[in-house]
């Protein structure tokens, strides 16, 4: 299996610009201070529906588009932020759209993507989504856009560290969340081309440690039911050939305890005042481990995967003050 | 007394641009469509420090500076975001700063009006800080900067005004917290001058109803102690001679419930992807209240005050589940 080629990423970056978000870019002062080092932070909690997702979604239909071959209807499975970026983006495209979806589905991820104008079909378990979502795709003129395991949704969710690299030069190391890969595996391509000399470095909830297992092993390792974790984006059974064959050319790998996940989702949010999910602020606690290992300052990139967080996993996140320890490695 | 010119206002706006930022305006498509109106945020939850607030403690310093009367250490009262703003400005002219708060200050914004490099005392009610910081300003070559009693923080807080209404033409409606009144005060002046068209709208909550009631009476009603609210921001005892003088020429003033400002802070959060303060949020309710009584499509401004909130206070807000009933106008 051969690589995603970095050309696919800036045709796609083209290809999205006239729907797609150029996100900004974020900086905490006291937070650099804190740690002797610069962090930015790419805010993709700020594209449209709320994620990065959005990338790939309108990547795959512009691209189908382009060879004549947007189908009447596309359908997905997801555990909430890619279902409303294919719902949005099938909306934008004039075409149906229908989301398979397991039963804990996030409350507003749900009503965000109906709000779009997706059915939206509630199965007992991801696994049954993943199922029925093959067997709806087996009819003719649907098209099954999935969460990342497709080129054209890797190529679109690399555009994000495109923009991030052009925004800011000499990034020693970039940091991206790992559900099932897409979106590392983007950021990998784009950064060996556009700042070589940064490493990249993946981040998953221990919870969910699917990724970290595969890439010990050497083979992917696969959940039989869904991983327990705040950082829901990142709770997929398992990641892909395609994406594992990116991901073990990482130059780093960090997973996350539930508590840290807390901490930082606190601190972020209250920092940078951005509402970002617990999978975005996860990357805090392997950058805060990386730069320990560093004996000069650092220019670290920090990809911002969402803001899509319902109440209930509000209210878990908040439930403990991490706002009285504060988050320093400088001394 | 006489109200303070838009002339000031300007001229504060050039003085604080080498220090402030511009912050930039929000939309959410979706409350939008929700609402059949267009509603845009002024997000100064990205100022420095957190808060408008920075905008007229930064332009009092400046404003002294210009006429050779910078002290050597300034001396502030304050709920918290004016403590944060004053600590940071002070840092900023390399003078020293004294905060008396309240004991029940919020944890964070101690934090930061200490990491700012000011001195903390905390009193035992705020009555007593009241005093203790008048009693500080007697000394010599020391300057007090009252929240919002003082024409120089007024004309401060107004420039927020003036960049929103240049950021977005054609508002038919601006909205914004009152607290003592200072960010009012200066949001009617901005836009009586480039909007006169214009309403211009106060909103507090209802259990900290002080402004209300002395717009009501006629004259100014003073509680006894703090009012128990989620938007501390607005939890003053009372609004002064200044403000007052202002405040009486609003086109309408609404007080919020509150479980209005939880719905809304839950919301706005999740809608705008931004950390909002419930006394920021709190607006929307009085929005919603105003748009029904409109017969055509209006476009409204919201200034989002600030963003710093501490954990227990985002266990309150996040306690119940607003995120299912969506804040719907139109039929």
């Amino acid at each position: 299996m051969s690589l995603i080629d970095f050309s696919e990423i800036t045709t796609a970056l083209q290809r999205i610009q006239p729907y797609a978000s150029q996100t900004p870019i974020f900086q905490s002062r006291m937070l650099n201070s804190w740690l002797g080092h610069e962090v930015y932070f790419k805010a993709e909690c700020l594209q449209r529906s709320g994620a990065f997702k959005f990338r790939g979604a309108i990547n795959t239909l512009a691209w189908l588009q382009e060879q004549g071959k947007l189908p009447k209807k596309v359908v997905a499975n997801s555990s909430g932020n890619h279902a409303q970026a294919i719902a949005l983006a099938a909306n934008l495209f004039n075409i149906d759209a229908q989301i398979f979806a397991a039963q804990n589905v996030s409350a507003v991820k749900a009503a965000a993507t109906e709000y779009y104008g997706a059915e939206l079909t509630l199965c007992a378990t991801r696994a049954l989504a993943d199922q029925q979502v093959k067997q709806a795709a087996e009819q003719q003129d649907i098209y099954w856009i999935p969460p990342f395991d497709h080129p054209q949704v890797i190529a679109g969710q690399g555009t994000v560290a495109v923009e991030a690299l052009r925004q800011v030069e000499g990034i020693n190391g970039i940091f991206a969340p790992c559900g099932g890969g897409g979106l590392l595996s983007g950021t990998l391509i784009a950064t060996r081309e556009l700042a070589p000399q940064a490493e990249v470095i993946g981040v998953e909830p221990l919870a969910g440690n699917d990724a970290m297992q595969s890439l010990q092993n050497g083979k992917i390792f696969r959940f039989d039911q869904s991983p327990q974790t705040l950082a829901d984006g990142a709770a997929t059974l398992a990641i892909s050939e395609l994406t594992f064959e990116h991901l073990q050319q990482l130059d780093d790998f960090y997973t996350v305890e539930e508590a840290q996940i807390a901490y930082w989702t606190q601190w972020l949010q209250h920092l940078l005042k951005l509402h970002v999910e617990p999978t975005s602020a996860m990357c805090m606690a392997a950058v805060v481990a990386w730069l320990q290992q560093q004996s000069s300052p650092q220019k670290v990139m920090v990809v911002l995967s969402g803001g899509n967080i319902d109440q209930q996993k509000m209210q878990a996140l908040w439930q403990q003050d991490y706002l009285q320890q504060m988050p320093i490695i400088v001394d």
